[in-house]
């Protein structure tokens, strides 16, 4: 029974690329999108690829959806060793026209998500002894997915810099508590374009700058994903930024 | 028809301080809590000193609730030129044990509030003439109380630290797009104990300071809140911290 | 023997509006730049106004220069309770042209001569018994005049940010040493351009706004600077932000 | 003639370490110390592990000393792929006592050192062909290194951290500057003790928890900073933090 990669939100090009790249170093990857179907060609890509990786349809806000998912994991695939929380979306409205409705789900996308998920897997990495995997010898490694709106709240962006700025202090609560206990616990702020459809077809001119290194390679987040894990108990990272060369900051 | 001064949350020695330094000021102050009960000894107060003061029985967190007060006060009381957001409960756990009921509700009760009551009364404010009041030209100021977890996430603070870092990204957004329009958007990082019934009896070694200066004084954030309303224009603050000189920070 | 308000670079808008400013509050002005004529403007408008000032050419980069003129006030003219630093110059340059001395003189400006000069007026402050002026209990006020750039060192800007964000933290670790002892240090962040002759010739257009609020009038970075040290030492604040209503942050 | 990994302040634990592990990379190391005789153990180190090592006698806070050495470095031994900034020594003190000696010492060894050689090494650079070392794009990484006092002002560190918080405002002014450039530039916040003579001599409390991972292994900096110049161009790091996973922060 391996160890496993839990990867919260593995729906965009970050999870999808942190799955495949834990998948490749021998960990049993479980991903969870709110719909199944659209994990499948994750799934077979990694499967394709002599990986090990199982697909749940599991919406992360949801606490009775989060304990049940992580309880099945645990009693069933193997211990979580690493959990990704990549969950998030961003819909920018003036103040003025912003609907409760529309605030508080990005709250809980961005932010009520992680601590459910984040809370369930630190419970069972606690209570467990020391991994013996690697070499290293703390407990589990979660990172959470954060962004420039992490920072600072600008103007038409209330609703996902608000859940962004409390996922980040999430992380920084949950760091603080739980590293003496030996696990890590890490935030990263993605800054800048991703190579995305998204990116692709709404924001082309961005795009075109793929070639120059102008937008995040998924893969090179994962490669970085994959080196937080990898830090010894006595150097960690909690705040990592990532962003192109050329972006403004 | 004299301009108003909305406060918030006006349950704890700060709202309330807040509320009687305005009424004095000529301001007719509207006041909530979720019980209105508790409301009338401070109307009292106020009334005994010759100011006007109304009391509502309000919970902010619900929208229904706060597009009706702010409605009514408009229609029939006067143009609010004032709000400031004084709600807040801190219930310090450990992540393993929080549940997501108390961490949702410190969101609730720290940011949602304050994005329902801020939006609210900022759609009045910008849609109406410049007030005249004090010879000032801008259009109205609304002020939210933050606190040192306004600025981190501390171990077993994950969810109040949670709300408030989301409420300063709302002040930062609102600031950033409010301010150009004339309306003044502050927010105040109350670093320290306050003289209150809790502290009083909770951390009496703490109280003991009173006399010394050791806990702050809700008059003296008072008068800070009626400084932050009285800046022209060309010198607006956005942020004011406010400690003890002997706390620690 | 009145009190002495002592303001360190009394040669731009900001300082002569500190100094008149506190002499109308009573206080006796000492008010030193490079250069002793340059200040005749300003000491012949306190005293027109029945103020009482005296001025030095004094270099405040120069530690013979500091201490000297640090003991001649307290031995000849009164005790210093409130210190304004206002030093500071920016020179824009190219991180591969900037010269060692350009940088090397922007950091002595910035910081060093706020470093000689708060020591050795914090140094008498500490020493002597706690002042009854006004009713408060404090020993003294020092306060630090910042920039946006105390904040993050944009590009181009190396040598000016470097020396106001080492200045930003010289006022930080004084006000920790210093506060529990009862001494008022605060840091300003000044971000936006101020009615000065120099905006008025090379920046026309910003200029212009001035009627709007565009530019920060220097008579009310003095009022916030008054209210700094009126505040009680129950609620003192550290850093104080001021900007125009329409300024981008 | 193969490229240049220059190590400024090759003295300590740290410098040591990413000596080492850049000549094990296949870089020629370029160390400097004030005194070279000290570098000698370094040298015959990297030596016997098989690597080229140059050490030099230099004083990084001297402008002519500094140009010479990279002119040197770049005519006679080979263009300057990395350099590393690792100089800053911390000597607490009083505001109340601190020296202008002291205090400007402090300054110039932890920021206008790393001013100098930041320039000299950013100008060889800039002017040169992208570099197609390793596969990557970029024309050179620069890193400075950082502490906790890079954040914060604490009481008796007014030295040391307004020096470390004007280095970070230097790493940011060129990162921005530089980065669209294709110079990598990244600033680490280096928090806790690292094992070092000073630490096993000096406390050696702290030192007994070195086999828990309690203090930073110099071998593990050094992995993280060979990490920051493998990052790709689309993918940058500017601030890293690492610390003891037992480190309260």
């Amino acid at each position: 029974m391996s160890n496993v990669c839990l990867v919260i939100g593995a729906g965009d090009a970050t999870g999808g690329a942190v799955a495949r790249r834990f998948a490749r170093e021998g960990y049993t990857v479980c991903a969870t999108r709110r719909t199944l179907d659209k994990l499948e060609p994750l799934l077979a890509q990694i499967r394709q690829g002599g990986g090990v990786a199982h697909g749940f349809g599991s919406d992360a806000r949801n606490e009775d959806d989060v304990i049940a998912l992580v309880e099945h994991i645990e009693a069933n695939i193997g211990p979580i060793e690493v959990m990704v929380f990549n969950i998030g979306a961003n819909s920018p409205n003036s103040i003025l026209t912003e609907t409760a409705r529309r605030y508080t789900k990005m709250w809980e996308m961005a932010c009520l998500a992680g601590f459910l998920t984040g809370r369930e897997v630190a419970k069972r990495m606690v209570s467990r002894e020391e991994l013996a995997v690697s070499g290293k010898a703390h407990k589990g490694t979660i990172i959470f997915t954060g962004a420039s709106a992490s920072l600072r709240g600008s103007a038409h962006f209330a609703g996902f810099s608000g859940g962004k700025m409390a996922l980040r202090s999430l992380a920084q609560s949950m760091a603080r508590e739980l590293g003496p206990m030996g696990i890590h616990v890490a935030h990263t702020i993605i800054d800048g374009a991703i190579d995305t459809e998204f990116i692709r077809t709404q924001f082309p001119q961005r795009y075109a700058l793929k070639d120059e290194g102008g937008i995040l390679n998924p893969d090179h987040i994962a490669d970085a994903y994959w080196m937080l894990h990898q830090q010894p108990r006595d150097a960690w990272t909690h705040e990592l930024d990532l962003r192109p060369y050329m972006e403004k900051f």
